[in-house]
């Protein structure tokens, strides 16, 4: 069967290795799609070198169907079409006793801590795989996963119907915040710098600003009747993005930090103070998030089609990589895995 | 009557000034005590001069009896015990429409923004005025502002039975948190590196920290089997206190931003986002929180009497300055304003 390795120092080989058979309480899934992630990128570039095992197989968005199922396995048979949230926590640590186990404090997470889905069969533990509704088409379930973030990332964020929101960042993660929050009812505004970003918010129907051509303070201002945003989600990882959170929300508005920051940006303590203003870090997903992305990507209500940049066979993942890593001009890249023969495509 | 004014530049006079009769609505107080705040040390460091009306009559921790009433003034009499909570809302701006007036984007605090209690007769309005119980003494009546401020920080803080609760600074109002986290049934720790501070934390039988001396981590971590502290309040306003707050949290944690911070310092947000902890800001005190203080001070659980390091005459306002800001040896100066000759003192 097929995987791709990547080997350290950007390099990616396509190769062959052998099917896992299920043990007890394992799942095996024939690959349909995989999407290439951020993080993928971030390992692609070396950041992630000490915590994966290299060669290591990357790939954690997917769909597929069950090939094999290992004893104990009752809620699952083959055929199945399915995706995976692939968290495996400790079960022992404070996070996980606390009820909070998505963010265990020894979390395992499938395609990093472990082989990934940038390969033919996937074998993974039976609890992390969820089936899809077979109305489904397995390049959306393949989507489930970022989604599944999304929709942690607002439900954490209270967002109520009339909110108005602002998302800083239109990546993939962006978009799909401002697609979920669109449907619990908010007013949305999508800020990025990147141009092809602004225009695909737009043609998402949000309002969209680049705030290096316009004020957004004064933006959100004008919209809120002065009043500020009810929930702002920094989603740039950038300084400028710090910085503008705590400036456009309105007294005890909320901020949610979606993104992944390489330093500690200085943050304007005396205005959460003077304000009231709440922040919130979000990661990952719980299973009722996963459970809500799956009822809402089948619900075809989430215009999903066109947060598909390109469809390109497996072997492409490298220029898939590259191409993500030039920035701006894509969403999200699926690579075809296999033809798995099954299931609305 | 007697009155102390601040001129600028670290000038205080003692003067006289003619009582003001009450209005409609208003409420003229003999004040009784007045103790001296960080703000009025603010005022006093000429760092609110742009805010203040030069001479300033500064002052609003106080308690005294009802002089006189204005017209259409129902729920107060001549002879009440009374203290105030001293904030005069807009009601027009986006806050007070959105229910939060104490944190009105037009907020006139008394004492600031207008005379305060540094004065033999205060003249308020009516709404700002709250009876005291008559078995509430009035020195510990002057006390119930800044106790509101920690009934205010302690419940938006969202304190819990069984908690484990760091208070970083443990200056009058940190303390005032520590003990109304204390009845919240929270276990405490002070944290502070004044060693007067420190003991007198323990004096209260808190846990107590000096951070230099002690590594404050490690000892959260013990005392709460490594998950780290459920709430964090930030009174210090340092950077090593905004860093260590979110270093001390539990997965999920809170850390409730309490001191006014004059840089924004950096935060870490990427901890934030990993361990999905929450920052709250919060500021004074609402209607409730004055109530609880009130009937809080009056249940005598609290040792208020301990917190009171001295009471002077009001022609020492200056001298109260000068020793508080060589920090360290003392909690809170009362002011003794006149004899009321009445109620418990």
């Amino acid at each position: 069967m097929t995987a791709v390795f990547y080997h350290g120092n950007r390099r990616i080989t396509v190769g062959n290795c052998t099917p896992i058979d299920p043990g007890p309480n394992e799942v095996q899934i024939k690959v349909a799609y995989s999407g290439i992630c951020g993080t993928d990128l971030h390992i692609f570039h070396g950041l992630m070198d000490q915590r994966v095992h290299l060669p290591q197989i990357m790939g954690h968005e997917m769909s597929g169907i069950v090939q094999a199922v290992g004893a104990d396995v009752q809620h699952l048979h083959i055929g199945d079409p399915v995706t995976v949230m692939p968290l495996v926590p400790c079960g022992q640590c404070p996070a996980c006793r606390a009820g909070h186990q998505h963010i265990c404090h020894h979390l395992k997470f499938l395609g990093i801590d472990t082989p990934g889905a940038f390969q033919s069969f996937w074998t993974v533990p039976a609890q992390t795989v969820y089936r899809l509704p077979p109305s489904l088409s397995l390049q959306h379930g393949a989507l489930v996963e970022p989604l599944a973030v999304a929709c942690h990332d607002v439900r954490l964020g209270e967002v109520k119907p009339g909110d108005y929101v602002v998302v800083i960042g239109g990546g993939p993660i962006g978009m799909l915040i401002a697609l979920v929050a669109r449907e619990y009812g908010a007013r949305v505004v999508v800020a990025d710098i990147n141009p092809y970003r602004v225009s695909f918010a737009q043609m998402l129907g949000f309002q969209a600003v680049n705030p290096q051509e316009q004020d957004l303070i004064a933006f959100v201002q004008q919209e809120t009747d002065t009043a500020g945003a009810d929930v702002v989600f920094e989603v740039s990882g950038s300084s400028a993005g710090a910085k503008m959170m705590t400036q456009l929300l309105r007294t005890r508005g909320l901020a949610v930090v979606v993104a992944i920051f390489g330093q500690s940006p200085p943050i304007d303590l005396f205005r959460i103070f003077w304000r009231e203003l709440r922040l919130k870090g979000v990661r990952v997903y719980e299973p009722e998030d996963f459970r809500q992305a799956i009822s809402l990507a089948a619900s075809t209500k989430l215009p999903l089609e066109k947060l598909i940049t390109a469809v390109r066979p497996l072997n492409q993942l490298q220029a898939g990589l590259e191409e993500m890593e030039q920035g701006g001009g894509n969403m999200k890249i699926l690579l075809e895995v296999q033809d798995v023969g099954a299931g609305p495509v």
